[in-house]
């Protein structure tokens, strides 16, 4: 008898799976625990495994027979898309986006729309934390990282306008990728902040990560291999930002750790003023979204954000401009100095999942949405009641490739270490 | 008998028709200059204007009784979108873009889909320029151009990548303006080149610009008020790029007459090497059009550009991330540079409109585009055969506004020196 956890407990990712030929026994193993999970995480708006396993066929590309979750922000078409909403809204739009379309013409099976909190907005949906069902598996991308964490998908594709993959994928205890803005084209992806908006990834491993993004960026799939860091940098963060289950401390060890393996590891403060960085996201993201939502305007729906957005709405540009002015320098700033690191390192999310009432908070992974610049989450610990803790890396603009690289580094070690 | 000439050769622009409440006439003109010389202008792929004076209702918002032409690359919910194409290709997509569906939400009446270049690429459609039916109105937004110069519609939208709006408003003696990259939402705008995008705006008049451009931004429409430069910057050209017309006499002498009414004009050589931006320019162009043309490849039609597109099919990211930087570093130099100036003056275009079967060089324009910075081209000469010239003006990022009162000036000037 097949054992209905065997599909998530299996350390292997989706690259050593494609090397043995052996995809579509992991599908079936897939669409099993998910006949028998899916009930309680509830990581799916809807999804259907009959047609997933009709086109379980070998052979057809690099992803081929890869059970793919697609967050319900993101246009497919097959399904309905409702943004996370009651209703369809897209109403007469079934057409795959492009990131989609792209996996599909790999040989990737799209299995189903993964929950999506209410317009991406922090109110949560049904979706559980797989490792404990009282917690959140985070949001808004709840679904696509509950459903690989649940092993019902290799891959999920998710969004980041804050921090919606990075911290679902650090309570999940799966990989979570943000690419450099604009590496993954957005065309067929429910625009909430234009300039703040990215796809996602979620994986069973950066290599598979990579795997995935490369697929659709690239007419070929690469196979990444780890790369150990050099030079790697850790961010001190200032005592505003709360941190749970020991954060600091593991984080402290492990730069030990790295150093004692003869890693070069550099100490700093963020360099970002708090309130500065949370002026910017806001003049940045509240323009943005007050225009985009004029038309139809689902926010609505959440009374509070309606009013947060309110003064925003007739604003001009002159604010906003202002803003993305200061974003650039920002940029710069950081990737002067990124540029002599491997990587970027510090936690993921502020602590383990917090229980199912709460998607948790984002202020680990604001400040690198805004800047662009690449991020991956690497499940590295787990807290005292078991739950995963991830390390966040991050890279200089454009470091996608040589970053994931590292992670997979990262993520060998772990894996090694259990 | 109304002369059917009337709606163009009116030199009022659409604020002050507001003004007089003589909204409703001035559309049943334009009506009327459509139906007698539509099918010699060729200006749009489909309108429907029966539909359009249905609609023309005074005090429905800023906006009332406006006609509006919509470039073919734009969806709108009542017209199909065929992207200057033979066969509809967005089937089933009868959506408003964002940008249409905030000028409807105005009062602004869309009189139909204007023709676009196939797929935006240089290859002429049947559109002719109104000065002058051999020759070209440019490209590709040669319709929404040619609609506004022949008096058929007060505004129309159009888009650049290169120089597909600021090109064809001075061939077709029009007032063209590229906003800042990001002012303008591009949701429902087929994408080209996801970072060189952006939505541009045919009119009479600068301030006629602004209005529509402030109506889709905000929720009231601006009526900008001319201001007099006092600082101005005039960019001397290399010699590889052609000028004719007597381009470079007509923008010194227009510097010496500035000079004698008081405004500081500093003349300086274009601040960038034309090679180093001709490849930054074609590894963002070619690396983004290579990626979004995947998925359907409509490029298929025209075989050359597909020859020149596939070695970036396959390429990583590297050399497209190295781009983005290069770019950074050109807009904070021009940034240094264009924030001591009221705008940076320099041809719109290598001189008049050419004979029909070439589309014009875009190599004005390009610079500017791919910088974000905000730009607009007012009709400020015509040549020995009667044909318009425009003057360019650049301004530094986000100053749209302030640019748009700055080329309201030079509007007025010329309008006085008529």
């Amino acid at each position: 008898m097949i054992d209905e956890m065997d599909a998530a407990t299996d350390c292997r990712d989706f690259c050593a799976v494609a090397e043995l030929g052996a995809q579509v026994a992991l599908a079936e193993r897939q669409l099993t625990a998910l006949a028998a999970r899916e009930q309680v995480i509830q990581a799916f708006v809807c999804h259907d495994a009959a047609a997933a396993r009709s086109r379980l066929a070998p052979g057809s590309g690099p992803l081929a027979a890869a059970l793919v979750g697609v967050k319900d922000l993101i246009r497919t078409a097959d399904f309905p898309t409702r943004y996370g909403a009651r209703e369809e809204r897209a109403a007469g739009i079934r057409q795959d986006a492009w990131c989609v379309a792209e996996i599909r013409r790999h040989g990737g099976v799209i299995l189903g729309k993964t929950v999506c909190t209410e317009f991406a907005y922090p109110v949560p949906g049904p979706t559980t934390n797989p490792h404990d069902v009282r917690r959140t598996p985070g949001g808004s991308s709840s679904g696509s990282a509950a459903a690989v964490a649940a092993g019902f998908v290799s891959f999920a594709l998710g969004t980041q306008t804050a921090g919606s993959t990075i911290r679902p994928a650090s309570y999940c205890g799966v990989t979570g990728f943000k690419p450099s803005y604009g590496l993954l084209h957005l065309d067929g992806v429910q625009a909430v902040s234009t300039t703040l908006d990215h796809l996602g990834v979620f994986a069973r491993s950066p290599r598979d990560a990579w795997y995935l993004t490369s697929a659709m960026v690239m007419s070929r799939a690469e196979v990444v291999v780890a790369r150990a860091p050099k030079r790697l940098l850790v961010l001190r963060l200032p005592v505003q930002i709360a941190q749970n289950d020991g954060y600091p401390e593991r984080i402290a060890e492990l730069a030990m750790s790295l150093r004692r393996d003869g890693i070069a590891v550099t100490t700093i403060d963020l360099p970002f003023r708090l309130d500065q960085f949370a002026n910017l996201q806001k003049d940045l993201c509240y323009w943005e979204i007050a225009r985009i939502l004029r038309v139809g305007g689902p926010v609505r729906l959440v009374p509070q954000l309606e009013a947060q957005l309110a003064p925003y709405r007739d604003s001009d540009s002159a604010a906003y401009f202002a803003a993305r002015s200061r974003r650039q320098a920002f940029q710069q700033e950081f990737q002067a100095l990124a540029a002599d690191y491997d990587a970027v390192l510090m936690p993921a999310a502020t602590g383990a999942a917090p229980p199912i009432d709460d998607t948790g908070d984002a202020i680990m992974n604001r400040f690198w949405t805004a800047l662009h610049v690449p991020v991956a989450s690497v499940p590295f610990w787990r807290n005292d009641a078991g739950l995963p803790l991830g390390l966040q890396l991050i890279g200089a603009f454009g470091s996608d490739r040589a970053l994931l690289a590292t992670a997979q580094w990262f993520h060998l070690r772990r894996e090694e270490a259990r």
